[in-house]
């Protein structure tokens, strides 16, 4: 069966229901529904997308799932930074990417995204590629999770190449690092880009299996930490150190950045927002406490499947 | 009289000083003080600087008012983007940056800095310049604010040039314009950089003359909405609009990217995140409403001193 841009698009558009649906489910609230398009204009974006979000849900604080499919007649050179050779090519861009922040300071935020990009010009191949992955970011650490996140990646990858989960594990513990506060965001996961090396049937298949997984990875651990008795110390905790998540997306995320200055729509981009956040100065948790064991144990490049 | 390194210096700590104390006696708080050092390696930033700042204040809720003095061997190309022939010389920074965050949402947020960088080469001019500014911030606006604050800025630059503040006033809109939402930061100020069109002491006397009306300009306006009574409501908006500064200053601003960047201290140059922000999904102010009113009269670019 080949595969067209359409068979792409229509996983991910179910992809984005089925997520949606999933979590409904957990919440109780349904999600909105915004259905947006633009006009391709001087050499600009065109396309549309699909934002489905929640605020103030019983379990999710603020939380959305975005589906988009953009073009441009001409990618800027800024864009195809890493292959020169593509700018000025038509292209093409569709994904699903969601971030989700919990209320409960005990259920992690979690961030997944999956991608499939083209350049064309005429009388040339097309140039593809997939990219995506999912991170999770807790605020109270606890292994199992971390471990059951992470085995789901693994999983998820493990039928496409043996090498494929150690690579894009150490790609999102590359990418997701916060380096002027020297901390990963939080335990990883996967993260991939540029992904071409399998045949496009393959390489779709691999991009599958990652969104696909999503729930499975995330479900589990929001069900068991979603109901956990908690006070204001951890709230507390909970908004300063959504703080860091802030910092990440608005100073070093390319795809923030990317959408930002290309003329995203930056309500679908900054659904990555959590709903309230806190800074304070110089802060650090004392020794010995459940805060201090999130930096010691949870903030660093584990080998969470080692045990 | 000759104007040195150390003379810029001498009066930027004292600068600082006076700020904090004029702060103080409004707020009733005293800030902390916190001195720090850093050592130059591997060709990176030596130097140090005071941090002064107060949180949970009567007034003001997060502020902080940095002195930083740092010294590099090598000017990195990127820092030396618009004079290229600079790179790789010995620098000197020096500086004093302040964002104020008041607690009541009717008394606006401000920002001012005033630098000056010299960079040196054996047997050669050194070459130096002068940058600063101010700007304000409101969650609701008052006419007689803004007028009153950029009133105080023409009459700081009016003794140096009779074109200066029309041209730092421009120059000011257009750096704090937030590309991605399409709207000014706030009501704007005056802004320069690269700054030694005058002779270094009438440079350095110009920019003597924006620090020292710093307080001039903010401390009345501070006084007249500190203590004006608000609820739930006006509380929420300013926590909303506070994403606004946390977007530009984290997205856009070259300041705190260099910062972050170069290895500067992250807990200064943070101080200008707001201590607690609010992000919410495609939210607009109804009609006729003040909130509405701070979009349409105040967010964008006025002459302020056309009245």
């Amino acid at each position: 069966m080949a595969v067209s841009p359409d068979t792409i698009k229509a996983w991910l558009l179910d992809l984005q229901d089925r997520i949606v649906k999933g979590l409904e489910e957990v919440d109780g609230k349904a999600f909105l529904r915004d259905e947006w398009t633009r006009d391709a204009k001087d050499g600009g974006l065109g396309g549309g997308g699909i934002s489905r979000l929640v605020e103030e849900g019983n379990v999710i604080e603020r939380g959305g799932v975005n589906f988009s499919h953009v073009t441009g007649a001409s990618l800027p050179p800024s864009a195809a930074a890493s292959r020169p050779e593509l700018a000025g090519r038509a292209w093409e861009a569709m994904g699903v990417s969601l971030v989700i922040h919990p209320r409960n300071p005990y259920a992690p935020t979690v961030h997944m995204n999956v991608r499939y990009f083209v350049a064309t010009a005429e009388g040339q191949e097309p140039v593809w590629w997939f990219g995506g992955g999912m991170d999770l970011t807790p605020y109270y650490g606890f292994e199992e999770d971390a471990v059951h996140f992470h085995q789901t990646c693994f999983d998820a990858l493990e039928p496409f190449g043996a090498d494929l989960h150690e690579r894009f594990k150490k790609w999102c513990d590359e990418y997701f690092y916060i380096k002027h506060r020297k901390e990963a965001r939080g335990v990883g996961g996967i993260f991939f880009d540029d992904f071409n090396a399998l045949p496009l049937e393959q390489s779709f298949a691999m991009t599958k299996s990652v969104g696909d997984s999503f729930l499975l990875a995330y479900l589990p651990v929001l069900n068991r930490r979603k109901d956990i008795a908690y006070g204001e110390r951890e709230r507390d905790f909970q908004l300063y150190r959504r703080g860091r998540y802030v910092e990440f997306n608005l100073v070093l995320d390319r795809g923030t950045h990317f959408g930002l200055q290309s003329g995203g729509r930056t309500e679908a981009i900054l659904m990555s927002m959590p709903p309230l956040v806190k800074w304070r100065y110089d802060w650090h948790p004392e020794e010995g406490t459940p805060e201090a064991r999130l930096y010691t144990d949870f903030l660093v490049h584990r080998d969470w499947l080692a045990a």
